[in-house]
């Protein structure tokens, strides 16, 4: 299967991804590593926080986004990388359970310093089981042009 | 030690924190995780990216920039979690090596609809051991405000 190039998106396509399961003990190891703040860590110390429970770190929300991100579209496209993240908005807490996302390509923009380039913008939305949107992002990816490669 | 409120802050207050050391394993284990794409799985796969050589998934320096923000200020902030991020850029290729951050608080803003809030603005830079800006980030942060607590 050839990869997909920067020519075979069209502003408006929109990708299903998932769902992918987060765990508490995920969350807790997550939070361990790279965000150690109690609400993120223990059940306990999370019920004193705003948010009551256990909830995942804003940052491994946005790791599980990345995740479904190469699933589901940059596996099988001709991915060069990527400038940055335009926003992040935690819409909502992310419990233990299931997560899908939904992207959509809102800009096509053809490199001008770099012909072989384009850059694609994706809106996108993760949605947790109970169909509440947990998170909404604004993201630039660099994807490779078949005609600039001729 | 009480915590920091958003009254001890002042715009143009400057922090640094680090080293924190990322080495190659941590990179690998990071993107078969959340971010399982060939530059940086394998230093084999990696040469024949843009960039050559294994470095990390932009998601990972991001989760960094979050360890060193929790060790450099939120562990003595009364942090009450955050509604995003407003901008990240990947600005060279992150290493196995050490890593530095400076966080400059740019905004500090009374949150209306909550007087017990204040939201905090954050603008920062991830530095590598040669002194290269591999990161750039602004965010935003809801820090707790002493006068509304009483």
């Amino acid at each position: 299967m050839p990869l997909r190039s920067f020519e075979d998106f069209t502003v408006g396509e929109i990708v299903e991804v998932g769902p992918l399961t987060v765990t508490a003990d995920d969350i807790k190891s997550f939070a361990a590593e790279f965000d150690p703040q109690p609400m993120h860590l223990d059940e306990g110390a999370a019920q004193n926080a705003i948010v009551g429970g256990l909830f995942a770190s804003g940052m491994h929300t946005v790791c599980l986004h990345m995740r479904l991100l190469v699933d589901g579209l940059l596996h099988d496209t001709a991915s060069m990388g990527s400038p940055g993240v335009d926003e992040v908005r935690y819409l909502a807490p992310v419990r233990a359970g299931e997560l899908t996302l939904c992207l959509e390509v809102v800009e096509l923009r053809p490199s001008h310093s770099r012909p072989q380039w384009g850059l694609l913008k994706l809106r996108s939305h993760m949605v947790n089981a109970d169909g509440t949107a947990v998170l909404r992002m604004a993201s630039t990816l660099i994807v490779g042009r078949r005609e600039a490669a001729r």
